[in-house]
C-alpha cells in the first residue's frame, strides 16, 4: 500500500439532495478511502441554472429561453437554492465525521450536474468520481441520459458508481 | 474502517485480452483492496460466443445464425479459446501477486461478457464490480454499447470504471 500512503488521493464525490448519493458517500467513505492517508475528500454539488431571468420592469414578457420574473422572485429562488446547497453539503460533511477521520473539502458549482462534474474532476485532477446512479428525476433522465452514463464517458479518471440496494437503509 | 475489516468483501474484477482491464486491475489493487482484510478479488473472464456450429457431415452448409465448420477446427477454435483464457488469467494473478497479497479466485464463463458480469455480480453477490471503460473493439460497440454502460446500468452493486489515462504506462 505504499503506493497510496505516499501520494495524496483526490476523491471527488458528487452529492445531491437524494439518498443515493448520500449511500454513494458513505459506501465511498467506508470502502475506497483509506485510514490513515492523505486521502482528501472533495464533496462537490452542482446548483442546476435557473431558467428564469429578470424582468428589469413591472411586467411580464415573454422570453425565447425561460420564464421571466422579477428581481425579487429571483433572489428569493437563489436564497432557497443556496440554502438547499448548504444543507447538502453540511449533511455530507457530517456523514463524513461520522465514519472516518478524513480531509474533506467542499465545491459549489453552477451548471449542469453533468457538464459541473465532469469539468471539476479534469480541473482538480481527481483521482476518481464517485457518484450514485441518479442524478436527475425520471422525467429529465429519460430526455437526457443518466448523469453516472454521461460521466463514466467523458470523465478521463475512473469513475464509481454507487446504486443504493432497494432493500438497504442506507448502512451496508 | 472496522466495517470493511469485519466481513468479507468480495471484489469483482472483469479481465481481458486488453491492456485497459489490466490496468483497472493494477487500479483496484492499489485504491480499493485494503491490507490486511479479507478480500477476496475474483478475477472473471468472459468467452465470447462463437457463432460457428459443428457441421456433423462432410460439407459445408448455410446456417441461420452462424457458419459451419468441421468437428476438427471447432476443436481447435475451443482449444485456442481456452489458452486465451489462461494467458488472460495468470497474466491477472501475477499483476495481484506483484502488488498485494489478497485472496484471488478465478471464473472463466462462456457467454457475452455484458450477460456474464451482470450475471455473475448477482450470482456470487459481490461487493462491487471493476472493469475497464472498453470490452469490445470499437465496430462491436458501436453496435452494442460498451460493455461498461451496460454494466453500470444492469449490476445492482457499485460499479467501479477505470479508464486508462493515455499518457500512462499502466503504472498510477
Amino acid at each position: 500500500m505504499a503506493d497510496v500512503e505516499a501520494r495524496e488521493r483526490k476523491i471527488l464525490v458528487a452529492v445531491d439532495e437524494g439518498e443515493e448519493s448520500m449511500y454513494a458517500l458513505s459506501w465511498c467513505l467506508k470502502n475506497v478511502v483509506f485510514e490513515n492517508t492523505k486521502d482528501t475528500l472533495i464533496l462537490l454539488y452542482a446548483k442546476p441554472p435557473q431558467s428564469v431571468y429578470p424582468t428589469h420592469g413591472t411586467g411580464r414578457r415573454e422570453h425565447p429561453q425561460g420564464y421571466l420574473f422579477s428581481s425579487d422572485i429571483m433572489a428569493s429562488m437563489e436564497r432557497y437554492s443556496n440554502e438547499a446547497a448548504d444543507c447538502v453539503m453540511e449533511k455530507a460533511k457530517r456523514a463524513c465525521k461520522e465514519v472516518k477521520d478524513v480531509k474533506v473539502e467542499t465545491r459549489v458549482e453552477n451548471g449542469d450536474p453533468r457538464d459541473v462534474i465532469c469539468q471539476m474532476a479534469q480541473e482538480l485532477e481527481v483521482d476518481v468520481v464517485v457518484m450514485g446512479s441518479h442524478g436527475y428525476g425520471l422525467i429529465k433522465r429519460a430526455f437526457l441520459g443518466s448523469v453516472s452514463n454521461h460521466c463514466a464517458q467523458n470523465v478521463k479518471c475512473p469513475v464509481l458508481i454507487v446504486k443504493r440496494p432497494k432493500s438497504s437503509a442506507g448502512n451496508k
